[in-house]
């Protein structure tokens, strides 16, 4: 016997099939939605379809912005610092950096980092197009700014290799204590770079 | 400047509107989707659409059941004891038990339970079909398998009273540790319950 009729067991495998969604979680948001008006389940519906269809990557430091847009809004905004490029791995990260409010320039997503491990090289990512743009703009700092892991870094390390005969600062993100954080619970690695990268007060 | 082009933070939104779904998963899932095959995003689209079109209550039991089969597959099977009944909150809670593969009799989905601070009564729940039901069919042996919340409780009370003239065995389902738990780790009522339902080795 099915335990499920199949329109209910569809969406509990649709919803599944999402990272970091279990099988409870799936069957869980499945019955809530069954319950709750059909509002919700519609706009749901319509936002996923509408994801693919109305975006585009910006075609300059590749974010996601609106289909027909071509560039997003960071970069063709005047009120940004254009001699600044942060280079992250995913739009996310740009996200992340934007609710911040504490950095006014521009982006470069990569979209990846590189690793051996599973076969993504420089030529995967959007690293020609870095070196293209960087042609074209005039950049005064680069910070690098992929994820402190070991692929981030080992994607920082290259870059920061390539881009140093240009005529420009690349900077890394600091590593330390989380604010708000635990010195006790802090990993070995992230107290010894706090301990580094320990500045003078004024 | 708005951080997300419209179409990115419709989908954010419609994720966050999900129960357990907060602002940083919604942002996750959808980044996610993003970068995935299309086919993802559109089968939960079909699926979200199907759910609310392709299904419907079965007409004795109110568990969820295919549009237009009437009865739901348990309340039409051959196989089951149809003298037994269990009477559960919501269709979720069939889905758990019919998991465990050890129980062989009929359901009754309540959609709910008696919360007098939720404004929700007797009679916004299946209790009256309950009633109807319980003249038409031949049952030995009522379960009351609502949760052991305040609750669930109260409406397994409830029902207790107004089912007892009627010649028919009522039982709850058992309290006491979970299996694979930890007695240290127990809450006092737990632990009070499983004192309580101690059972006599063979």
């Amino acid at each position: 016997m099915r335990v499920l009729p199949e329109p209910v067991q569809k969406l509990v495998d649709a919803f599944a099939r999402l990272p970091g969604v279990g099988p409870k979680t799936a069957s869980r948001l499945t019955f809530y939605l069954l319950r709750a008006d059909e509002d919700i389940s519609k706009s749901l519906a319509d936002a996923l379809i509408g994801i693919k269809q109305e975006t585009e990557l910006c075609e300059i430091c590749f974010n996601i912005t609106r289909k027909g847009d071509k560039m997003c809004e960071i970069c063709a905004s005047e009120a940004r610092d254009r001699d600044i490029l942060c280079i992250v791995e995913e739009p996310l990260d740009v996200l992340a950096i934007e609710k911040t409010g504490g950095y006014n320039g521009l982006y470069h997503v990569l979209h990846g980092v590189i690793s051996p491990i599973e076969g993504i090289g420089p030529e995967d990512l959007k690293i020609k197009d870095l070196y293209e743009r960087l042609k074209k703009e005039k950049i005064n700092e680069i910070i690098l700014a992929t994820n402190p892991s070991m692929e981030g870094d080992a994607t920082a390390m290259y870059l920061h290799e390539r881009l140093s005969p240009i005529d420009v600062r690349i900077t890394r993100l600091a590593l330390g204590l989380p604010v708000g954080g635990d010195l006790e619970y802090a990993d070995q690695n992230t107290l010894l770079r706090a301990f580094a990268g320990r500045r003078d007060l004024d």
